[in-house]
């Protein structure tokens, strides 16, 4: 073998273990990673201006493309501005391999700037830590990161690579690792769910992770259909199959006292790759366990297990038809008319979607009815936020676009949480991505203002209402936009929603659309 | 005692020590905090669009207002998205009080979607880390967090806060903790030194931390002027004060071996408030340590010490007299004429620089020849980057702003650092902050071109070029700051700069200039 350095030898082998994609901030110490991406040409790299739009992307592409990428961040400051989104990506079971560059080994003991903790931090967000300490450990490590990302179940996996690791030769490339599969999930576990059902107590079958996908919805459906279980999905799907011909399952309601309503009266509460649900934040005098009092939580299959077989099995079981009945129908809203409202932006991108769409969904508290307005618009892809931690929107439809080249994204993002990874759009200007971002700028942390009521604290004075106040200036994104390089429009009206959505989706590359709407809250 | 929250006690005691400005970006966990806002008309809210636009204001407002500013940051993501400039808080030994709310108290054990290790995030930034279990211990907590972030040395404290700590009634105000002073340097080591000094020997006065302002510059321009030594300040001051009427020490350079050469020779370096010098990043077969062989490194004053008495105490035992020689003489560079240039940027800085400015240097390399260009320009604070983590500038000056409403604020900035917390500018157009921004923007990671050979990279293929390329697309600051709510102008010519600085600093408020220069590698 040829002399090989151990950024050369880990970009080889991250290539060789299907990672073929690194959303990248890099900085000093992670240069001969850079050097090495022109020495093997099957890695791509994507350059963000801000490491949550790194991480983020890369949560985006490992849900669209069923395999982890990598990013590329400097030192423990680049991890921390990337740690929101991989909180985010935890939270989902998302696979990501992070690449966190280092000061040469010799060089940690002198204390420099950029010297910290990475572990600390990474333990934050990572199942698997690990420093390669010499070129020789490169490969092998990148191998094991790759395998430690993929689980089952997915997760953060984070690689600190010291420079000198990278720049001195001795570089190995290892052999990819075989992904685990899936666990199978007993017999008998499937057996005494079925009973459960024939029980004629009421049920609701809740589904998550991979499970909302087509194989496993299907599975599910006959499941409830025979057993009359409550279909359920949970409240923020990491991808979730929709549209004519998928069977939709309810989505277990943000708001708990929602949530605890639909569970109401239930003796049984079946898992499946999901948890059992809780409240998202805690309210004073509400419980934090949404399952009722009463009702008996079961797993059917975990995070890690195979979900699908395990349905399927649990139909067959249950001696249920293969036909599923409740299949959504094709049917799209009309195009909306009138003043600009956050449902009539729903209605538009109902009338609208196009078929295969991926639909990058932070649009919050005004994203409540786009749901209901797409169901039978066409068969698409739906990704939510995960973790709770705001700004994830653009990074994962920018990933998502790259994990998807003849897909056409849809980013559907409140104003507030479009702020904290905004600068994602000139990435994908840069990469021309096909991604048309619709910002519901409603000038208001609007969720804020419905939770301030919520826990207690009364409805706020003028010091407490400036601080989830979006207005004074007012932003206007349109601009934003186009300084990042987007083409963007603004939309005061339900035609110009329409209108503009329509041309944005018909030609190829990014667009940002700015719809003026009121708060709901 | 009337009945209190702990959110009111916590906000009660943080104004009672003298914080009294809060740079927030609140979630539902810190709603109970924001409502107290109204219940203590002291305390000033200052919104952010993202976490680390709030905890780089906080380190701007407390380098030039000696006292901490608050943070309020919504759980471990939150915290996790004002990492970075904590860090540089941290290696600038800045007090910070960061307030991290968190679930309540028993909502923790659901893991419920936002639910993350926050200490293990905090403890890479954080000296000081607590959690306020329950009402009562909120106001006890904070004025300790107060105390500790004062130090000395300054630094970063981390109260974390559980909703319920703050909802539930019980808060005890606490009374705030008498700050430490620094300590006494002993007269053994003044003696020592002195010795040193007047051994002939060739030596160096390193100053750093506290040490860089005029009551500590005049004395330790006393001591090297008696005694031939070196007058030097370390590379990135924290405040470094400057202008016509102060001596000014030698900044020692960010590459390596230029520093090395400034220090070949001395047999003494001694250190007041800052460490020994290393290397910013490690290079392949050069040193880490920055010290020539042969040369003992001395400690006159640690950053926790009182360099101020300790250097003129050594300037009286070496017999030195009271007045300086070396003062900085008033001159100012004429405007620049011609094309743009980031020297033409640097002189129209020099020509027009207002007396009392507070200059927010992150240039980096488009900063080359600044610093020389306004020396003699007016008495000025000079802020640097002190931990290396760029996208500190735009929040930076958005702080200093906020603890010197009388002073104008310039604030100098590369454009691939500008886009870490370009969000800045929307706080500084609510606030109407006096900040004129300057990017130079040349549409590079103009450093790591530099660095990238410095390493023994090489020259970089063109998929390690683009990695470093911020064209394609362009950026547009002008649009991006107007969009944001900041008028804005793009100089093209050395005129342009010139003319437009000078209007910008006619007007109050913030303004932004988006210079089109050359990158400088």
């Amino acid at each position: 073998m040829s002399e090989m350095n151990g950024a050369r030898a880990l970009v080889r082998t991250l290539v060789d273990s299907k990672v073929d994609v690194c959303f990248s901030n890099p900085g000093t110490s992670e240069m001969h990673f850079v050097a090495a991406l022109d020495d093997v040409p099957e890695m791509r790299g994507v350059l963000a201006l801000f490491e949550g739009v790194a991480t983020g992307a890369a949560d985006g592409f490992a849900r669209m493309a069923d395999r982890p990428a990598a990013t590329l961040l400097h030192l423990g400051p680049g991890l921390g501005n990337g740690l929101a989104n991989l909180h985010n990506a935890r939270k989902g079971n998302v696979p990501v391999v992070n690449i966190v560059g280092d000061h040469a080994t010799y060089h940690t003991r002198y204390d420099a700037q950029l010297q910290s903790d990475i572990v600390s931090v990474a333990s934050n967000v990572s199942s698997w830590i690990r420093t390669s300490q010499k070129p020789g450990d490169t490969g092998r490590d990148a191998a094991e990161a790759v395998a430690a990302a993929i689980g089952p179940p997915g997760q953060v996996a984070t690689l600190i690579l010291p420079a000198d690791a990278c720049w001195l030769e001795g570089g190995v490339v290892a052999a990819p690792i075989a992904p685990k599969a899936p666990a199978d999930v007993a017999g008998d576990t499937i057996d005494e769910i079925a009973k459960i059902l024939q029980s004629g107590e009421p049920a609701g079958l809740l589904l998550g992770g991979s499970n909302l996908r087509k194989p496993a919805l299907m599975e599910a459906a006959r499941v409830c259909e025979k057993s009359g279980a409550l279909f359920l999905s949970e409240t923020f799907p990491t991808r979730l199959e929709r549209g004519p011909g998928l069977p939709e399952p309810a989505r277990l309601p943000y708001l708990a006292e929602f949530a605890m309503a639909q569970l109401d009266g239930l003796k049984h509460l079946i898992l499946v790759g999901t948890k059992s649900p809780v409240s998202f934040f805690a309210y004073p005098n509400k419980p934090s366990d949404l399952v009722p009092e009463g009702c008996t939580v079961h797993t059917l299959a975990t995070i890690s297990d195979d979900g699908v077989t395990a349905l399927a099995n649990l139909a067959d079981a249950l001696g249920a038809p293969r036909e599923v009945k409740g299949l959504q129908a094709a049917a799209r809203p009309g195009r909306p008319t009138g003043g600009l409202t956050a449902d009539a932006v729903a209605q538009a991108v109902g009338a609208l979607l196009p078929e295969g769409a991926v639909v990058c969904d932070e649009a919050n508290t005004s994203g409540l009815t786009i749901p209901a307005h797409t169901a039978g618009s066409a068969p698409h892809d739906w990704l939510c936020l995960t973790g709770g931690a705001i700004g994830i929107g653009p990074a994962l439809a920018t990933g998502a676009a790259i994990a998807c080249p003849d897909r056409k994204v849809v980013s559907l993002e409140a104003d507030g949480s479009a702020l904290y990874t905004i600068q994602a759009l000139w990435t994908q200007a840069r990469e021309g991505l096909d991604v048309k971002t619709i910002i519901f700028n409603n000038r208001s942390y609007s969720i804020l203002n419905m939770e301030l009521d919520r826990v207690g604290a009364g409805a706020g004075g003028p010091k407490a209402k400036q601080m989830l106040d979006l207005s004074g200036p007012d932003m206007d994104f349109v601009a934003i936009a186009n300084g990042f390089g987007v083409p963007a429009s603004r939309a005061e009206s339900a035609d110009d929603i329409a209108n503009q959505l329509e041309r944005a989706l018909a030609e190829p590359g990014p667009a940002l659309i700015e719809a003026i709407v009121d708060p709901m809250f």
